[in-house]
């Protein structure tokens, strides 16, 4: 199921705000964590805050995910094409279960 | 084990760099993310540049954690401390398999 | 989403089977790695073994997880009730990547 | 550092015992994760005992790390070949964020 450069209609642009504040937050904690190892900081706060940009991540993730499954995947199952758009979903879960 | 604020100083200036330059290529894939949701990007193709990050971040924190461990808890081991430096690099390790 | 002892009945013979003896395998490895321990085997050994262990329960989870969204989810969306449905997967989909 | 076949002998046989007993339960529950299967359970019910079943398994190899690093990894450090036992705790680590 090649997608590159197709685009999606089904975003709220309440959607959007909030995945872009989020990101906008992130940019700054990977900022921050610059900050830190050019301060010499004690590593392990280091890797507290990256855990922190983790967790952050993760949550951006569920959203899109939610978001793609409620409607890219919904319409393909109503339009019979369920199988490749639901294979693709495990591929990308699989891909969060390893990273 | 509480370090807030405490600095090290076994970071050499080679490894600082190494780490600064992937810190500033994660921060702009995560403002290339920015732009995806903008653009209204296919999910799918905003979650695999997502994974991208993840995994540059997971770098990140395998290297801080090596030099970490070959530093910080390597001293503590040899000035007979060892054990709370351990436990402190188990409770990293467990929040990473978390995250 | 209560689904406690209820039963579904879209698993295949063939797809129950392979279920099953994977589950078996997985069995015999859980033993296998009791053995390493009564014989003091080293650590990482033993470690390497519950890696295998680790990998070995994803597929069965991947498997389950496909026919899970390729039938009650799909069925749920079809009748009208995806939302609920895709919930339930997203919040197995948010364990699955913390435990 | 291969060490195939290698034993070691800094186990009590309190923490062996705590080891096996973890293994023998986990084993149980992957007994009874195929018995869900043949009794044709619901999927998520089935996936929410296998996200118990790994976060067990987790907590063995925590137990397993934690005591390779303070006996194992430290003895190599005073000995002055920590660097080698050091990378061989980071690719375990780093295994273990994967699986």
């Amino acid at each position: 199921m090649e997608h590159n450069h197709q685009t999606v209609h089904h975003r709220t642009t309440m959607s959007k705000e909030q995945l872009t504040n989020r990101l906008k937050r992130i940019e700054g904690q990977v900022r921050g964590v610059q900050k830190m190892v050019e301060e010499d900081r004690y590593c392990v706060d280091i890797l507290t805050q990256i855990s922190a940009i983790n967790a952050a991540m993760k949550k951006v993730s569920l959203q899109l995910l939610e978001d793609h499954t409620k409607h890219c995947v919904a319409d393909a199952i109503k339009e019979g094409e369920g199988d490749a758009s639901i294979e693709e979903l495990m591929s990308v879960f699989e891909r969060f279960t390893k990273a």
